[in-house]
């Protein structure tokens, strides 16, 4: 039985009141990466940001099937917003569940907790782990696995296993998008959120995210934090060695001086971060391989972005791509070229004529 | 301001019915490392363990001055036992804190937290870190500090430090012991239990256990688990971030086939180990050295320890001693060696006639 987090669809998608794009992040990200389940959003009379869903009353939302009213802003201290709590309410009489990512939690206000049980919803708290996580155990499990791993936190992993995902997804190939972090996890509608397990869980609920699959199923795994971050590496290193990938794509800022929050610790180079990465990834995988680099050139001058891939990518002998300007098809490419599926195999022997 | 765990010195020690020693190490270890801080054991009638304690009533030891009832029994199950909760009571009433490292929390007792609340008493289980642990910052501290690591979990981690930490303290070297698992908190009267931390937080708490010191002090850090356990290694990576330690010793099984639990994984050679903890620890401290191995033979036969611990050493360039039977002192001759007090550089120095 699965213990991931495991969300109600389709979405209502709650703006509130919220001031701008910026703490809008959330339902944005939720609009542009998982469309399919969301009905409508919902924004107070005065609310200016638009997801570009249809607007809907919490009752209409409801008739048009609404399972959960997820809160798609995020406001500076992530409180609760008092203002909200009547169209909170009226969302969990009319039968939906509450999803939050916020850093206060749900069921911290006892009006919630009360209403949620009165009307049998739900508070999801995405933030909080799942109950009865195993201990790792390190075995090898049927299926792919490819996980982002990064230079420093905030490089853009998220985006891109969303993005290889999609584009597995639209060449057929069979896939998921396992996700790490609240707002992934709203995206993929279940998922684990890795950052608050208790530390000797964390290798095991990684497990728990990629379990058994197909042998030709990929999990495409959000990473977190990374292995060069004084207060993180201990979190990339337990879903490092939980997921037990076979494949590693690094995510890397070519213009970060040094890790988010501790001026004294430079940006390790993409060739580092690979070969530590895949030297700890070998403990549960040691066929792991680095198959792609991702690059945030967004703030690199545009006459320089393409020197910029192309020496990573000499350095490391890798494709090197920014996947919101350049796509990820390079490392597309590449996974298949390296992992060719069942069907795939069986297709080119009989094309040389080896399989009658 | 602290944000350790700290117990209320000195502890009566509860043995209540406990049938035999394996079921009274914790008791059994406090009275060992730390008999100073125990006043008296209390036993129920038919109890025959005895860890040499004087035998008190709660009230006697009351009167004797104890400030804890420390419970050194760890029955199957982990469960407070319904026959002890008289026991406890009563210790409640006459001031003293209950302190339990078992699995099932105090807090779980609505009896217990009642009488605490009566009787302005704490229930401290050791296993529940501290709340507001900081994030990790990676900013080096003053003063030194030794961590244990191994090749798996369970190879004499707490029992090395605790004998260096004992070693140094022989030899009036400024030091403490730190301590990160439920045993040696009780027997060190603070510390962090790392391993029940939520991951986000583990490096930040082993900032916390071993703060800013003077130049010349050492914290002896009990390690946690192994960089080459597919299930804590994150617990490893943190603790060992976070302590930035100056000086590595590693502890070893060399009679020990595959991780515990995990059957497809072997043991790593010690060189191995300490090459992979070398390269993770300089991320905070890029002096850190490798300064001994210990080593449990007490299942190698008596003909062939030596050359287990010769040929290890042989293999390491560093001294190997078995802890228990050869006690520590090639490794605290190391650190002396390697890491010379400020006063014993200027005494060295005068000797040559450098400072007048």
């Amino acid at each position: 039985m699965s213990v991931t987090l495991q969300l109600a669809v389709p979405y209502l998608v709650f703006l509130g009141d919220v001031p701008s794009a910026v703490y809008a992040k959330t339902a944005l990200g939720i609009v542009q990466w998982a469309p399919e389940k969301c009905v409508a959003q919902h924004r107070f009379p005065d609310c200016e940001i638009d997801t570009g869903l249809t607007d809907m009353s919490i009752a209409e939302a409801a008739v048009a099937g609404a399972k959960s009213l997820v809160i798609g802003s995020a406001p500076v201290g992530g409180a609760i917003q008092e203002n909200w709590i009547p169209s909170l309410l009226e969302a969990m009489a009319a039968g939906l569940d509450i999803v939050s990512g916020l850093h206060t939690k749900l069921t911290d206000y006892s009006v919630l907790r009360e209403a949620a049980e009165k009307y049998s919803v739900r508070l999801i708290d995405v933030r909080v782990p799942p109950q009865n996580l195993p201990i790792g155990n390190g075995e090898k499990r049927t299926g792919k696995r490819l996980l982002a791993v990064g230079t420093d936190c905030s490089v853009g992993k998220k985006y891109t296993t969303l993005a290889i995902a999609e584009a597995l997804q639209a060449r057929e190939v069979n896939c998921d998008f396992r996700a790490t972090g609240q707002t992934g996890i709203m995206i993929a509608g279940s998922g684990m959120p890795i950052d608050s397990v208790v530390c000797d869980f964390t290798a095991g609920a990684a497990e728990t995210l990629s379990p058994d699959n197909d042998p030709n199923h990929w999990d495409i795994v959000e990473g977190q934090g990374s292995l060069f971050t004084p207060a993180y590496a201990g979190v990339s290193l337990g879903l490092l060695h939980g997921t037990q990938p076979d494949a590693l794509v690094v995510c890397h800022d070519p213009l970060r001086e040094h890790i988010v929050g501790c001026p004294n610790h430079p940006v390790p180079s993409v060739q580092t971060c690979i070969e530590t990465n895949l030297l700890m990834a070998r403990l549960t995988n040691p066929a792991v391989q680095c198959i792609g680099v991702s690059v945030n050139t967004s703030q690199v001058p545009k006459s320089q972005r393409q020197a910029v891939l192309d020496q990573i990518s000499a350095e490391t002998g890798l494709p090197a791509v920014d996947p919101i300007i350049d796509g990820v098809e390079p490392i597309i490419e590449q996974l298949i070229r390296l992992y060719p599926s069942q069907e795939h195999t069986q297709l080119n022997k009989t094309k040389d004529g080896e399989i009658a």
